[in-house]
């Protein structure tokens, strides 16, 4: 299969999300990993960055300037938004490109402008990008040449409410996501509230009511429903390094109970590799997909008449952003959805 | 001021909230430690059970049943609950208790018996029983001789909630709770759920609708709104040792904010030695009240209109717990409310 | 290549390293598990006892007296010391067997007797054994019928010395080998010293002078060095689900410093897939080999003349364990190496 | 009390050790803090950059070149090294200070000028300091103006060693301190090495016979031994936020036994309030010192015939800091020396 491997390169490597895709890439038996940039550590081999991969044979790191464009078929973009876009309007037309940043995710770009501060630079750009949470635009990605891939609170929120929203069986009113998160989601920047003597031992909420996935979110839910929504959404940062719960608080439908959204949810992802609804009575927990690329979605019944809890658990670098970045090159490329994605969970 | 020390006894004292206790009170002025109770470790000193008490001059532990309550003042009563109404029945009039199980918290017995599975066998004590949360039930609490101390997520929950209600600022409809506890709230059991192996690393949801909690906070609410209340709770367990965050998602009142909300409360609990409104736009951090008595809540403004999110962070082993039970005791035996509880957070 | 996969069966698959095989077994292209044996849960699948392995389509869990052994080419016993030889004595002698206990790893029996507290069962057998400690006995485990995987901490300590005392680079005596553990060492067992509250944010050394490895490392040694061989050994238990590092002591061959023992270590693993000697100044950190079956060596001069220190970093459950375990099955099975751990380690 | 407190400023009160300073000496009864620099900080609250200490009543955060020094009695000096030097040089002769830095631990100049790269710029008031391990210098510490505050390292390796090196009970060459510290001892600047991240689920050695603290600890070892002493130390990072773990390996001296060198510490140490000597078979766990000023001694037998094994357990931040920095303000101001350090380890 050798002569066939795609080539792809990761542009910002030396940051979590490319560390990640690096993992997975290199046992995905259609891929060769060709480019691999990042500016700051020009000239140095990966594994000065990431000691854990040191062991591999891959090309050394280069500035973004350097990087010759021409022997590629796919880029991975892990740059910071605002950067991402001039750099993605610069690359040829004959790559295709899966941006795991926010640049491409909002169709909106007024809508873009007002959650990430600054006028969309690439609009045209924007008009061709398809959102990618795969198992909602699988046919949409397969045609893409540019895929938008969602944020990582977006896809635990988005997997379980969507096709609830869709089948008609949840209000759009009142959905509240109370997330909480592990600490590689803030990245591998050397900030104070990510030390561990400020993480471990302790959660608390940030972005309260304020959090730039929200109208990602929306805008997704909104598709799902057919009307506009707008949603409660609170982050939490809590002492893992892994890991994505959603708990998710909804207002049924008349005559729907929680048992209806749970078959509904598990008849709507039973085909599906990576998304699993578990049987009544069990719930989701972060440490069974840490490392891998599925979703667990529980649903239980609320003690409040008419409503119901939804839990959504994914690995925010994998599922929530690497994993299904590949998920949608093997889309994108015509490959088997599953190749290089297969393992289990790391536990304990 | 040796003379006039109080002695106090500790039923159950090889669990954490009784060593949690003994931690506190070695530091307290005014009380002596008389009496230790641990049925399977009887005979043996605390520190062979808690080695970082081992430095403490204190009784050995004994069996309940050899206990000498003629020389006691006050019970702390940590026994699992059902356990704890016959033990309680069976104490002399003269003592004081401060009971830390479920057994007498909530009034109505039906209600007990429906939440914890068994007909309460001491209902006539159960009527005596003064509900603990100490800013709520002050002058009650000074009266009485039997207080139950309140759990610790309906602390976290009942503190913001309860002067919103009572000021008819919030609804007392569509109240969500969403808690994230540390394990030392699993007690020191031996269950597979509490290793760190399963532990660490990870966050799930349990008990999802059906934990005994929430009827003790609709008892509390209810008193605070007037009338009946439901509320939606979902706790969650994850890697930290002390501490609970309760988020908390309510309606606005009409004609009320986020900032009046806030404002109420400061101005509610302005007096108050161990509840903290913070400024608007910080977010309560269990790390900052880890190892002390204090509770800090948090107001933001939801991104839904007419909703607002609550946050609370105390230790659930100190105010969700042992510190609280302190401040009862200070309070019933005329002692400064703070006496013994004035040390800071623990950090990092 | 499914009509040639090999059956294996797994006996004891309901503790950490049974399922840690499964983890790894899936993905293996060689083999197929036929077997899975867990007396307690015998009747549930293995999802309902590890959740994260609950997608996979495997065999439900039997009881050991249940299994039929007729249709397996292969065994991996998980099973408790002393337990153990009974089991494996009976099984057919048409089955390999690769042992992950204790009870066939010390040749001599008088050792193990006094070592783990009771006569050994099957001293027949133990004549059969071979030490599986893949890179120094890779031909004898070729041939082997059954083999006894080395304990966690043994090859973390062989793999650095073994070399050194074979080419005479280091002094037999005098050797201090200082081991830092994380808790999945510990097992699956609902103990009160492997709670969340009582590891996390804490560091104790136990077994001191006594563990049960000493003498198999000993054991080893001695083949090393031509000449018997007492080492101090001082196990300690620290916060990590996964991870061994051990920091070894030693004292240089006269003319030898710390340099000549990297690049003799160098020279002597760089044919092996799975250990590396890191470049002079850098210091082995489990975090990059968590998850994966590879050993990171390093090695650097004390400040005391005559002196080096040895670092040595694997994932307990991995090459500490189901890895090798699975390493020793490709040797024995005629089967590529390195099949189904090619995996890197999973960081952050 | 209060017209005769000790007014005290902590210079550095921005960083870990200064807020630990500050948790401990709010308690003091003979102490008022009367001044706080942070010259990054300068204006704010304490509160801003420790929201755990928030509700204190405090100076506000100044420079240090507008700090008033003459009202004050003591200065607590929490600067990096080299700074402190400057710092301490420049402040007026009626000020006693204790020193948290490295620059006035070491006797000979030299050696501080080679471990620490630089000329030291105050040498003639290098002459006046005092080391201050309290155990160890008590008298030298009551009649001192500016007392050095030992490393957290050295304290642990200190304590177990000077004893029994005066003693004559273990020979001086050979000793071997194997080191394990918590995240804290890094301090809260913003390094990638200190991210949760990087830290959680992973150990790892550093400065690998090189680290600052040896020269410190060879230092005090050859007061005990009364000749040069030479170790090998090796440091390593473990996810805890506070503790240190030492393990030392010595040969005892002709004719002794380890149980002797346990006996010798308990006497010696019997008197002190803050070092205990377990029973035999205790193992020191950093748990059971966690937040208090204690120290816990093991002693085992090493299964080496000649050989011991020692532990010494202790929280960094105060043993290995602040807490015996304010237990040497007490002994240099005539306090009790226990005064303000009183409270038992934080545990679970």
């Amino acid at each position: 299969m050798t002569a066939t491997k795609l080539k792809v390169g990761i542009l910002g490597a030396s940051g979590y999300t490319g560390a990640e895709l690096v993992r997975l890439l290199v046992r995905h038996p259609g891929v060769e990993i060709a480019l691999l940039t990042a500016d700051r550590h020009a000239g140095k081999p990966l594994g000065d960055v990431f000691p854990h991969l040191a062991r591999l044979v891959l090309p050394d790191l280069v500035k973004i300037d350097d990087a010759d464009w021409s022997k590629l078929d796919f880029i991975f973009c892990c740059l910071p938004h605002a950067t991402t876009q001039k750099v993605i309007a610069g690359l040829p037309e004959t790559l295709k490109i899966c941006d795991l940043s926010a640049d491409f995710r909002l169709r909106d770009t007024a809508v873009y402008a007002a959650t990430y501060g600054g006028e969309h630079q690439a609009p045209q750009l924007q008009k061709q990008a398809v959102y990618g949470l795969t198992e909602a635009y699988r046919d949409e990605v397969a045609g893409a040449r540019l895929v938008a891939n969602p944020g990582c609170y977006t896809t635990a929120a988005e997997l379980p409410l969507m096709p609830l929203l869709e089948g008609g069986l949840v209000s759009h009113e009142g959905i509240i996501i109370d997330a909480k998160s592990g600490i590689s989601g803030a990245g591998r920047a050397e900030k104070q509230g990510s030390l561990h003597t400020e993480v471990s031992e302790g959660i608390h909420a940030y972005a309260v009511g304020t959090h730039r996935h929200a109208p990602e979110i929306e805008q997704e839910l909104a598709v799902a429903a057919g009307k506009p929504v707008t949603v409660t959404f609170t982050p939490h940062l809590m002492p893992m390094n892994r890991g994505i719960l959603a708990t998710i608080y909804v207002s049924l439908a008349a005559g729907a109970d929680a048992e209806d959204l749970r078959v509904a949810l598990a008849a709507r992802y039973d085909p599906e590799p990576f998304v699993h609804v578990l049987p009544a009575g069990r719930s989701p927990a972060t440490r069974d997909v840490r490392g891998s690329n599925h979703c667990l979605l529980g649903v239980f019944p609320d003690r409040v008449p008419g409503r119901a809890i939804l839990l959504a658990a994914i690995d925010n670098l994998v599922k929530g952003a690497s994993g299904q970045a590949i998920q949608n090159l093997n889309v994108m490329c015509g490959l088997p959805e599953v190749m290089g994605l297969e393992q289990e969970a790391l536990f304990p």
